[in-house]
């Protein structure tokens, strides 16, 4: 019997305050709207911003909410005036709209579409207010997605349709971390061929840097990080050398500058800090670095001196590795199919969606690249 | 009775500590050794940087000096093996080099060269101690010109032969400042026909840079300055709209983000503080603004929170506008003589090289443009 048009009650992972462990809850999502989505999770994973938002950010406006927004689904019933997506269609929620309509979406110089990037990390759903409730107080629904739930309403300028063939327990990756680093270096940087390249972190961010890099036909990827076991699996992903700041007495960017005659031609941040953005910075050759922010972090500023910039460099952030969110996925999901991207060795863990808060831990603990939750049955 | 070969005795404006005086003095000027050149100077124009270095930088060590680097004048002798320079060639002395030979040089994204920019403002010239002499002690040659002396010896890379139709007490202007600030639009920001511009600070920096925005064919140009009074000199060179800072209560980046209904494509600071620079980077448009740091400061750090790169912004920095030095500048005096780029504009005040404090004393208190100084007769 279709479950169209009706609440839907399943179950779902709130997170009822900063830093508190998530319950697992029968919730209600409601009927999508006019323009909106209701999509059945297949699988979603972990990302660093839903812990940033957890544990760091603080603020009890954002809660209760369901975090997630790294998932992959089938497509249950549209609301009025959808008709781009019917029911069975396989689909990834974005964070990041594309209307394809305003001024940022036909520009080819933003992937910001002016309808919102669902703002700020607590924000409700794209555009409207959350489907969500639980035993009767509404639940925000996290950077509009909301994937840690069996079932999500989204406006259909956040969701993008995906190839049938596309196994969803993989795709799910595309929905954040992955697009985000590799577009930093194929889109943001620009990375070119025969070019040197520094990636400043290891998770599944900075990895899939390392893959861009890689893609785009670099000749030198430095990977750095703290944690020498993340060496091997940058070097799977085409990362020439691995350095660890800790192995050194001189700040890191006088080490790259040493091993690449001045600094590199791209460096990727994919941390988060504000200090290794410095770092990543002033690691770029002084005369035409061009160095990509790509971790989030939104407490503290970053500084530097101005003639870092004045002798020639380029400072420049990504946000969803510049991708047009509906396109860009879309786009990466075939480039998987076509084995031209890889998914499956960022996947380190995979777990049911009970298990959400040992996920949470051991990517709070930097253990792991990403653990893939089960959420639904196909 | 030629010179060339012998001491030079001549008049030259010693600085002798930092915040003092010049006074007029005879020095002695050595000949042109292995691959320098020995310019008579029948211009020099004054530049913040002149004062920045006699003013702000606050060490001894880069004294005594003999400041300027905004000249043209006449080669009075070459030292063995250069060829490039005869005697009466009309020529600008550099503060960046252009050796045509190093990997920078070759390089078009850089106008760098490796064989050294005099790095520092109290830099001897580029690569070889001074050849100034005064009353026993050894005088620093600013930033390897010393242009506010009747002779300087210079190395043949900082140097560049000018057209001989050139008026050398207006093309002295292209040594530094309209190059800077010019190019910084053309070359760095690289503003785009039809596109939204604001820029901080109307010296002769920023008045260059609207002159630069117009060239590109920039539709809106908008004017920024705490004096009023440079609103009228910065319609003349392009300028669409002047804002006053202090006639607003919002912050400036505000102010221009409801001008343009979000934020201009291109901002450039040409005022150097770090401060301003903030600013300037706050009003370019998020999605995509491109913000260049042309304004010479190095006491302290810009800062801003990443997300103002994150969500699309580039910062860059502009160093001499982005020219490679010799190319550079001889085109620019040839766009002067074609009447493409406006020179006279920029001269508020004529002025004898006895009356350098005077100079100084006015740009100090930012009550013009730019002062010509005449130092020989041609």
């Amino acid at each position: 019997m279709s479950t169209a048009g009706k609440v839907i009650r399943c179950r779902a992972a709130v997170s009822w305050a900063p830093n508190t462990p998530a319950t697992i809850e029968e919730i209600e999502v409601a009927p999508p709207q006019a323009g909106e989505v209701r999509i059945k999770i297949v699988a979603t994973s972990v990302c660093h911003s839903d812990l940033y938002h957890l544990l760091e950010s603080m603020t009890e406006d954002g809660f209760p909410t369901v975090l997630g927004h790294e998932g992959a689904g089938i497509v249950e019933s549209v609301g009025p005036g959808v008709t781009e997506f019917q029911p069975g269609d396989k689909a990834i929620p974005l964070f990041l709209c594309q209307c394809k309509e305003c001024r940022f979406c036909k520009s080819p110089r933003t992937n910001q579409c002016e309808r919102a990037w669902t703002r700020i990390r607590q924000e409700i759903m794209a555009g409207v207010e959350s489907r969500f409730t639980c035993k009767g107080k509404r639940i925000h629904q996290f950077m509009g997605t909301s994937t840690f739930s069996e079932y999500t309403v989204i406006n259909q300028i956040a969701v993008t349709k995906i190839d049938p063939a596309a196994p969803l327990d993989k795709v799910c990756l595309l929905g954040c971390g992955i697009c985000t680093g590799y577009g930093a270096a194929v889109n943001t940087a620009k990375v070119e061929a025969g070019s040197s390249c520094a990636v400043f972190g290891l998770g599944a961010v900075g990895l899939a840097a390392v893959m861009g890099c890689k893609a785009a036909g670099a000749s030198r990827i430095i990977a750095v990080d703290i944690n020498p076991d993340k060496a091997e699996k940058a070097k799977e992903l085409g990362a020439t050398d691995f350095l660890n700041p800790k192995d050194h007495s001189q700040p890191v960017h006088e080490v790259i500058s040493g091993m690449t005659g001045g600094g590199v031609d791209f460096s990727l941040e994919c941390v988060g800090n504000v200090e290794v953005m410095r770092s990543a910075l002033e690691s770029s050759m002084e005369a035409w670095g061009v160095s990509v922010v790509v971790g989030w972090t939104d407490m503290f500023d970053i500084a530097i001196r101005p003639r870092h910039l004045i002798c020639g460099r380029t400072w420049k952030g990504s946000m969803f590795g510049g991708f047009k969110a509906k396109d860009g996925v879309a786009g990466m999901v075939r480039a998987f199919l076509e084995k031209k991207v890889k998914l499956d060795e960022f996947i380190s863990h995979n777990m049911a969606l009970e298990q959400v808060n040992d996920a949470i831990e051991l990517m709070r603990n930097s253990q792991c690249v990403r653990v893939v939750m089960k959420v639904s049955p196909e």
